[in-house]
């Protein structure tokens, strides 16, 4: 999933093909799951604006990586349907967010052999910070919210990759619309599929702002992945 | 506060003390509050079995920077009650994790700044990932809680430096222990203490893991701390 504008990040260009280590943060994403998994369909969302561009860098850094790519949609959710739309049922899918280019080749791994034993799985990781329930007062402050508390040992965060059968999915996708389908799992639970959980990894960011591109380097440095 | 035991970071050494580009982690997180408010008298709360350790290392490399060393209680509530007991009425108190030195000068100086305006000051980060209300089974496995969600965009998490005036901080700190008490701002909150919030910095991580401190190795390269 690539099909973000990336408004959060400031600058023209969509911070996924943003260079990270000399190389665009989509391509280290696509890489790992090529790495984790050779047989893999790369299938990759893109901003509609954004696909000649794409084909022109993969034609002449990266033909060695077929990948099906699809026009993305007006919300995430839009954009994964469009995807499930090429996908043939009776596969494995794994959705992934395009700009999460740090998770582990082995995650990826032991997430695709769980898948048989499960129905959907997902990477999650506790919190570590005490959590607020807070709201923007008319002048953008924040404020408490009375009474409301989250406790944060029942409180987890989901990443990406999500694991899903593709015909569980695409059942999933053909509900309509909700502004609470944040993600894969959330959109895939109101359908009722069972979903199970693995633990995820402190390290798989979202990158969506320029600290978390540095941040990125720097990790990338300390793995020795640059 | 570093009276923690560390448990989750393995080894003898509490986490406070480990090295982080050489030097201990808690030196480089009371440095950041010196830099900030030359003035400021530290107080450090320590395991009553480290202090030893502590001050034959501030005597022989840290000498220059006076603290007073309070020996830790059972939980980090009591920890701050005993700090607190030593801290006059009409002070600006700053309650900071011992093990979170990546916050900047400027966060601080910040906080101190708007604390003319305010009763008390906490900083928060918003929630990038989804969040999933799970829980343990049996087996240890996580389990999707039915009907709990949580709307990241309300949910925040909370940081340190925590600021408050002394005689409200100890006032708060007068009530009974309750495990509910996650940071100071949840103490102070039960107490009526009307809290002001500042955004936090996605940088000012919480060392608990192996995992942190390689992090936390990698931001100081990029900051060029070290």
């Amino acid at each position: 999933m690539a099909a973000g504008s990336g408004q959060r990040m400031g600058g023209e260009m969509p911070k996924q093909f943003l260079p990270l280590g000399g190389v665009p943060i989509l391509r280290r994403t696509i890489e790992k799951f090529t790495r984790a998994c050779p047989e893999a369909q790369i299938v990759t969302v893109l901003p509609k604006d954004s696909i000649p561009f794409w084909k022109e860098y993969c034609g002449a850094h990266f033909s060695h990586c077929p990948q099906l790519l699809v026009e993305g949609g007006i919300t995430r959710f839009h954009s994964v349907r469009n995807a499930l739309a090429k996908i043939p049922d009776g596969a494995l899918v794994a959705v992934q967010d395009g700009v999460r280019p740090l998770l582990s080749v082995d995650l990826i791994r032991r997430m695709i052999a769980r898948m048989d034993q499960v129905r959907a799985l997902i990477p999650v990781v506790p919190m570590v910070d005490t959590l607020k329930v807070l709201r923007r007062d008319e002048a953008g402050d924040l404020q408490t919210v009375e009474g409301a508390g989250v406790d944060r040992a029942c409180v987890f965060g989901a990443q990406t990759p999500q694991l899903f059968r593709s015909e569980d999915l695409r059942e999933a996708y053909a509900q309509a619309f909700d502004t609470a389908f944040t993600d894969d799992a959330s959109v895939a639970e109101r359908k009722g599929i069972p979903l199970s959980y693995i633990e995820g990894e402190r390290y798989n960011l979202k990158i969506t702002t320029p600290d978390d591109l540095s941040l990125a380097e720097a990790i990338l440095t300390i793995t020795g992945e640059i």
